[in-house]
């Protein structure tokens, strides 16, 4: 079985999957009378189709182990996907580009506790990888009408591992 | 000078003011192939006005220690505002009834750090109020056009206290 390893996350290589919400990366403005800092706009938030609505929600995942077996990509057409670490442990992010509705060039990275992730539209992502214990993420995404999931099971299933 | 203490929270007493954010509130889906919950729909997110969009940030604060002196309520027209902490630390919300453009009937509630809150558009509410270290909080709001803020110093500033 073909392996994958992580790649280290920067912003220009994530851009064309979504956004990086950390507050390093967003306008910085203080506020309530010097006691706080606000890192501004850290996502773009987009619900497409009729009827939308921000969805707000709390996931709580099972902890992963490595090496991870994938087999499975999904995408929703419709709105963005947000997910945000409420609890500081790491976890990780697999997105891939679309080959004619097949996903295809698959990216892992790994990511601290304090930095969540944006996917946009229609980009192919693995479901919630979370490590070391049960995780809980809030996340933001779309309610609205229409059909907002596409599943995709890879004809060759790859092997998530820590490293070759 | 007039004393708030705190008092407990509950989804009835808060719900003129907006959402708890908790996992105990919401709809319990299984997902990702029974390794994770999907607890649905937490928040109502209300962006009124024009040219609006959903607005992530993070909002980084300073701890208070208690007593803390309550001078000024604010409130956002045009959209509700919800903050949920990063860091699992204790923190605290202020809300108050509304008399004629006057806050008034000030409460407040300690929450614990995974308890988030969603204040609807409208309602007078401190600014955020952390406890122990610094904290960071992700929050969901409003950008668009027009003024969504309004700010008003109380007439008789009240001290925060521990307990009476």
């Amino acid at each position: 079985m073909q392996t994958l390893t992580f790649q280290p996350l920067n912003p220009q290589i994530f851009a064309p999957y979504g956004d990086i919400v950390s507050p390093e990366m967003g306008e910085k403005i203080t506020v309530n009378d010097g006691m706080a800092t606000r890192f501004r706009d850290l996502a773009n938030v987009e619900l497409n189709g009729d009827n939308t609505r921000t969805l707000i929600s709390i996931f709580r995942s099972e902890p992963f182990e490595l090496p991870i077996k994938i087999s499975m990509l999904e995408r929703h057409p419709l709105g963005s996907q947000l997910f945000c670490p409420l609890c500081a442990r790491p976890w990780a992010v697999i997105v891939a580009d679309d080959d004619h509705g097949k996903p295809t060039n698959l990216k892992a990275f790994r990511l601290d506790g304090k930095t969540g992730i944006n996917f946009k539209p229609n980009i192919w992502h693995h479901t919630l990888i979370c490590f070391e214990e049960t995780s809980e993420f809030i996340t933001v995404d779309r309610d609205g009408d229409g059909n907002n999931l596409e599943e995709y099971y890879l004809d060759e299933p790859m092997m998530l591992v820590d490293s070759l």
